[in-house]
């Protein structure tokens, strides 16, 4: 049986495709851009317009967010019950929010952002992941120059007014607990690589301001 | 900041970029090739050749196997724990060989598999995998033809006498227990898409025979 384009000639090897390999075919070079942020502080906008600017330069790139991922991978005890998984392994591999649960999220979150980038895709992770300790796991697990933090910047006066989902007005009243910025804390990165105040920058220059970035980097060749 | 390409008259849109616009980029269209087989059944040498085959047409295509799944997000407890996990959410979410974790060991495969085929590449991944309720799970989870059983075929007999890692040597000394095929059944697929008998086929022609499947199923192409 043939293969319709060409194996004539080609040797099969041993062993994996490598990543520069599968870089050169994409002409880029896989990486994680990690948002980081207060809820409303405008990850997901931004993490949109950067995705589809990146798309119209002929860059493949994927998104990792709440939508995709807390639905699949990292989801509740009770979906996956709902799935077929018995109930004490639903219990155990289910995700809620304690501090174990939150920090088990960002892991899988990095562990999936580290396969994309070893896939030579230019991963976008959009996350509040407020605590420095779990973002800097993700960094650590990566190669330097893989992971790129950046934090998109806006007061709690600002992302409680824009609001976006109503979670803040919910937290005020307590049906939310444990809500990052009112009773749970964000620790703002130390050394992103990236910071993004979405005060003062609308949010298609910061995606520019990212483009830029990766541009410098040689993200954007490979 | 100008973006370098020009990004002039274009409207960026609320929401993400969508899957056909990826698989419209990459010429090609999202799938999960899972290969599926006992130990030693030829799986690791035919995704090695397809890798190869498919990049060598010009396709963004991962694998996912036991080298870059075990010693990231599916490690076990001890891993976890040498990364900063504390011991008892180290002990709930690391994985080890009972019947949950190995069930729990391929339901997170597939998640990723469906993300990286939400993505628009072509996955491979090969794992045992030996229950059919793990393996239809992750078929239940993606949409219709996203997902292509390939059982990887050879009798024990043959498997164990290739024995490429010494596995089957160990389980009959019982230093390793729950082998599949051993101690452990393997069930075989009953309606796969794909079915390769390594033992009258060589691997080449294996790799073949799946390029065949994805080019008649118009996957190769967006």
């Amino acid at each position: 049986m043939p293969l319709s384009n060409a194996d004539t000639n080609i040797t099969w090897h041993a062993g994996s495709v490598t990543r520069s390999e599968r870089q050169a075919l994409l002409k880029q070079k896989g990486v994680t851009i990690w948002m980081t942020g207060l809820s409303g502080s405008g990850k997901s906008t931004v993490a949109s317009i950067l995705e589809q600017m990146l798309l119209h330069m002929g860059k493949a790139v994927y998104r990792l967010d709440g939508d995709n991922v807390r639905f699949g991978l990292n989801t509740d005890p009770k979906s996956l019950m709902s799935k077929g998984v018995p109930e004490a392994a639903a219990k155990r591999f289910g995700l809620a929010f304690s501090a174990d649960d939150r920090a088990e999220n960002i892991r899988r979150i990095g562990e999936v952002a580290k396969l994309f980038t070893d896939a030579g895709v230019i991963v976008i992770a959009s996350f509040i992941s407020p605590y420095r300790k779990d973002r800097d796991s993700v960094r650590a697990g990566m190669s330097p120059g893989d992971f790129i933090e950046c934090y998109v910047s806006a007061s709690l006066a600002t992302a409680e007014q824009r609001d976006p989902k109503g979670l803040y007005k919910k937290a005020r009243a307590g049906e939310i607990k444990g809500f990052t910025g009112i009773d749970d804390p964000y620790e703002v990165p130390e050394h992103p690589e990236v910071v993004i105040d979405t005060e003062s920058t609308s949010p298609e220059d910061a995606a520019r301001q990212v483009v830029a970035y990766l541009e410098k980097g040689g993200y954007l060749n490979a």
